[in-house]
């Protein structure tokens, strides 16, 4: 058993959603921006990959109070939790995931530093671990699924896509896509690691214009 | 003076034109490739980067018949020029587009070997030279105008398209997004080379599910 599972990922026309120097790059617009902030508070929890806390330091809170307080009406806790899929336990012990905003769950393999570890738990996180040496990511979505996560929201980056993606754990794909063009050979990509081996056949939901850019959505068939 | 230029291109909706091996990928469905005949047969040339024609081998000739006749009856050759912007001459020999069913430009630079220009020359190739390392692309644009050309298809790949998006010397893009993820940090995408030092800002003309997939058309703004 495992959540309802759905990336939402903003990119460029060329598929990059950052240049080569990784910074953060502004691709959506306001009316995106709201898109996603609604998604998050429809979600039990958020999910990303180590490189984008690394890269961008999100906080993945809900930034509207509107909507905090509509999931507090709602019996729900102020923000959806937080998830880092973070094999060696890089997550930075100033990192904004670890803001006590919202429940934050690193997970780990076997090979992350048990001192490092201590060190998260110390700052409320819990620390849970799958697999050897990358994160079980069949076995940490059971384990969510266990503790009542039904909704489950992927922000990237493409490293995490690319494996969730390939272990058929995602049911749907949500990309804005800016009207912009970023280039680089080496600027990361909605889905990056290796190439498929076929590539992934999907399936359109819908497309439409959507503020300064394109909304599409896709399911994975 | 320069022609009016436009890519076309078909990628993932990760941005991918091939997979990391670099072999050619079928993205296009069936009403696509109508659609890019159409294309060829209504422009006075075709462009590619010396990378497409070592990974795709192609013949940027017009497929239909019907096409092909339509354009001898109006007064043009059968096939639309073919330019291979290729700075060190390094074109294969038994290169398609050396296939003398259209005339084929080679632009090089300084940098090109003396020997093999003779050999392109001796299979009927126009050798042009513009630049000292790497092909002078506005020099080159304005010898095409020159010589009567004054619609300029560019069919890839991801280096060429950045150095003229760069050297603004295109005026639109078109991009067939087929419902598919390739995935690879080392997949050649739409837009390659270096990042641009601020993304490209585009002008949306049109957007459609077009056969199995998507038809964006953006203005370079």
């Amino acid at each position: 058993m495992r959540p309802f599972v759905f990336i939402n990922i903003a990119a460029s026309l060329d598929g990059k959603i950052s240049d080569e120097s990784k910074k953060q790059l502004r691709i959506s617009c306001k009316r995106d921006l709201e898109r996603v902030d609604r998604l998050r508070a429809d979600s039990d929890a958020i999910m990303v990959g180590i490189g984008t806390i690394l890269a961008d330091n999100p906080s993945l809170t809900v930034k509207s109070p509107e909507l905090r307080e509509l999931r507090i009406k709602g019996g729900k806790v102020e923000n959806p939790m937080r998830i880092v899929v973070d094999s060696k336990c890089r997550t930075p012990l100033n990192a904004k995931v670890l803001d006590g905003k919202a429940k934050t769950i690193v997970a780990a393999s076997e090979k992350a530093n048990e001192k490092k570890i201590e060190e998260l738990k110390a700052k409320g996180v819990e620390v849970v671990i799958f697999g050897e040496e990358k994160v079980d990511l069949k076995g940490l979505m059971n384990y969510l699924h266990t503790i009542g996560i039904r909704r489950l929201m992927v922000e990237g980056g493409g490293t995490l896509i690319r494996s969730l993606i390939a272990e058929k754990l995602v049911d749907e794909i949500y990309i804005y896509y800016g009207n912009i063009l970023v280039g680089g050979k080496a600027s990361p990509t909605i889905v990056d690691g290796k190439s498929f081996d076929e590539p992934i056949k999907l399936k359109l939901i819908s497309l439409e214009k959507f503020g300064e850019g394109i909304l599409l959505k896709s399911k994975l068939v």
